[in-house]
């Protein structure tokens, strides 16, 4: 299940130097078998900042994968919001602080009118589990459509909609899968309506359609005014259903994207014409604190907060509200989503420069700062998950973070922290060029 | 489903200054209906230090009621090291970090041998949503067991096994419950044996017993040797039926409950000489930051770890763990388990001896600082929630936060920070004998 070698196994240990051995072997000790380290050579980061990590060795690495410190590795303006008001006070949201209504006062006005409705808790998993919550609440059915190879996060629920875990097999009785939306999307239109009537003769109805709206998990998939159509289609059908869209924003989310038709754009599902009913966001919101959130229509939450009790203790403290805080002012004072747009399109335009000299690579597709492509056999053009897996390595090794995903593990995630530059992308599409040669 | 008035109601919008009213206002405009604040009056506090929090208008509040700032509101040192590791770094823990494998050392080691490996989250709900998934997947089975009024949190899975939300109702068809362990036992060992027997009869088998070591909303019930006995009993039927056991020790652990006959303790499952499988912890884990975590035996988590792709962004982080550190360190250099037992029996000996002078307060128990006592009728002897909420609301006005919980909501809710003092806890009583007095 888990790919060739993107992640660290023990058969590698034999190569550590002393100090990286001792510390796997004291992790190993300690924490569940679950845990994974990227590659055969783990890396011990000590300090970060902008776009770089830096090892304890002292060595400089250029993160080109890190979606989480969104802003920038310990930005100064977000580091500092959180010495101040850990120092003055940490509660919860049963006490008034302004500091939690300014925040989703701010939020909730970069959303269309109708989702007007903020619930803050503190993981992607989480918001999903409450997104769907509410959603088998306010239709009082409990079917889901999820895409093929989605992943939506690892609550027991979340793991019973999130193909890309455990495949087909993993999922609920009360799951059913779409093909994403590619070509001209008539497939997902014509997998909808089989899901849709499957769920209801099998008695469980459509509470929800959810979809991550940069499609990563299922390749990465760009919005064309012939997806956007069969996704309208797949929504109206929904609807009619009764069901809800959920759209998952936890990773294209908060401007990761850049633009959408040439304007600066925080969301992903504008690009698709989606209307979603409940939106959910999360990683990048608070640079790397816990926090994350469900935005929806003020009637799915009237019901819900009225008939079930739901406080989580930890999500929307002063603290917590103060990163997220200060992330957003300097998403928007550093105006990255613009940046993203400006420099992900050079960027695009150097992979698309690189995959016209190396038969290796294809398919370079992306928006924003949130780009793939496809690491193939050069003589069939298939995807080539072990020649990705050892690009991610050679990678590392030239002191570039990037990792592989997709169905086939075999296309390339492009994702660094928004203030990325034009050097940055210089740096990491030369070492690309070197490590694509040495791959033959 | 919400008790009277320990909560605001819009009713109570009249009765409040400009200022707060313009802030309820504010708040309902963009939160969730779903949102509660404390009190008809509810407080809106700026700063907190030690035991104290201070609001607005600059009053003092002596803090009996928040565990999560366990090792006191805005510590120095947990804020130190909060500000320290975010302007260096915060990543994720598939990099190596010294900080996590150290943290993981210091608290396995205060735990039995056998519950030898750790996996950290963010909140006690994916904790026990974790524990949950770990123990139907290594035994095969899918029922659970839980106490009658049990609150495991707010996840899907989690509220299905949480009847205090929603009722019997509201729980997952493979849940039973049992009484909780008062008396000599014997209900719970007879309700016990009805539900393994309705589980198997289902098909569901039994995947789990989950208790809350503090039984804190079954009415906090303090171990005696009978419910020891009877745990124990239970115990072992769980486990001939191929279940595991998992102590919920997210509101009761890190040193809560004082001391374990005799001997400072940071579990409440020793107690009740339960040998748990799994054990979740949480909320005061890090004195605020979303950290939680399940130490399991490692038997189970390779099974999982194997078989199961779990990763969860935010756990584990450099920052989080900082804090976790922190928190670790001040609860024992400022030895607060010794602390807490110490000051919670003179506590306990002075609301004893105020239970014998009011009528209104009677079963005062618990354990460290974490006690309870009920208000009751005095003619009938009855629990009376509509005294207690009025006793929770006149202290509030009186400068002291309390809550009320337990079955009927009339159990006075006592868990201050732990550092409070012999002062802290002669303010407080003076303020209850007044409020107690001023019931009738």
């Amino acid at each position: 299940m888990i790919g060739p070698a993107t992640y660290f196994r023990p058969e590698h240990r034999a190569g550590l130097d002393a100090r990286t051995r001792a510390l796997v072997d004291r992790r190993d000790a300690v924490l569940s078998p679950g845990y994974r380290l990227f590659y055969e050579h783990p890396v011990e980061f000590v300090r970060g900042s902008g776009t770089k990590l830096y090892s304890r060795d002292g060595d400089e690495y250029l993160d080109v994968y890190n979606n989480v410190p969104s802003v920038g590795h310990a930005h100064p303006r977000v580091t500092a919001a959180i010495a101040e008001q850990s120092a003055l006070l940490n509660t919860h949201t049963r006490y008034l602080h302004e500091g939690l209504i300014e925040y989703a006062e701010l939020l909730l006005a970069a959303f269309p009118p109708a989702l007007d409705t903020l619930t803050l808790v503190c993981t992607g998993s989480e918001a999903n589990d409450l997104a769907l919550r509410v959603a088998k609440h306010a239709t009082g059915r409990r079917g889901v459509i999820v895409t093929e190879n989605a992943y939506h996060g690892v609550t027991t629920e979340i793991a019973a909609i999130s193909p890309s875990l455990g495949g087909v097999a993993s999922l609920g009785d009360w799951v059913r899968t779409v093909r994403p939306p590619v070509g001209d999307g008539s497939a997902m239109l014509q997998d909808a309506r089989t899901a849709i009537a499957e769920l209801q003769a099998a008695g469980h109805g459509v509470a929800a359609l959810i979809v991550d709206t940069a499609f990563a998990s299922d390749g990465f998939i760009p919005p064309s005014p012939e997806t956007r159509s069969a996704l309208a289609a797949v929504q109206r059908l929904v609807r009619e259903a009764g069901g809800l869209v959920i759209a998952d924003e936890v990773q294209p989310g908060f401007g990761r994207l850049g633009a959408t038709a040439g304007e600066p754009s925080l969301w992903g599902f504008p690009r698709h014409d989606l209307s979603p009913d409940l939106v959910t966001i999360g990683k990048p919101m608070a640079n790397g604190l816990p926090v994350a959130g469900l935005v929806a229509r003020r009637e799915l939450m009237q019901g819900f907060g009225e008939r079930v009790r739901y406080f989580a203790t930890f999500a929307g403290t002063p603290v917590s509200v103060a990163a997220a805080r200060a992330t957003w002012e300097v998403l928007h004072d550093e105006r990255l989503p613009e940046h993203a747009a400006v420099v992900g399109a050079e960027l695009r335009g150097m992979l698309d420069e690189l995959a016209a000299r190396h038969d290796r690579l294809r398919g370079v597709r992306g928006s924003g700062l949130y780009l793939a492509g496809d690491v193939v056999d050069a003589a069939t053009g298939d995807p080539d998950e072990r020649a990705a897996v050892a690009l991610v390595g050679a990678l590392r090794e030239r002191r570039i973070l990037i990792s592989a995903s997709g169905r086939d593990n075999a296309a390339l995630k492009l994702r660094p922290p928004l203030p990325f530059s034009s050097a940055d992308a210089d740096r990491f599409i030369t070492e690309l060029d070197g490590a694509l040669g040495d791959l033959g």
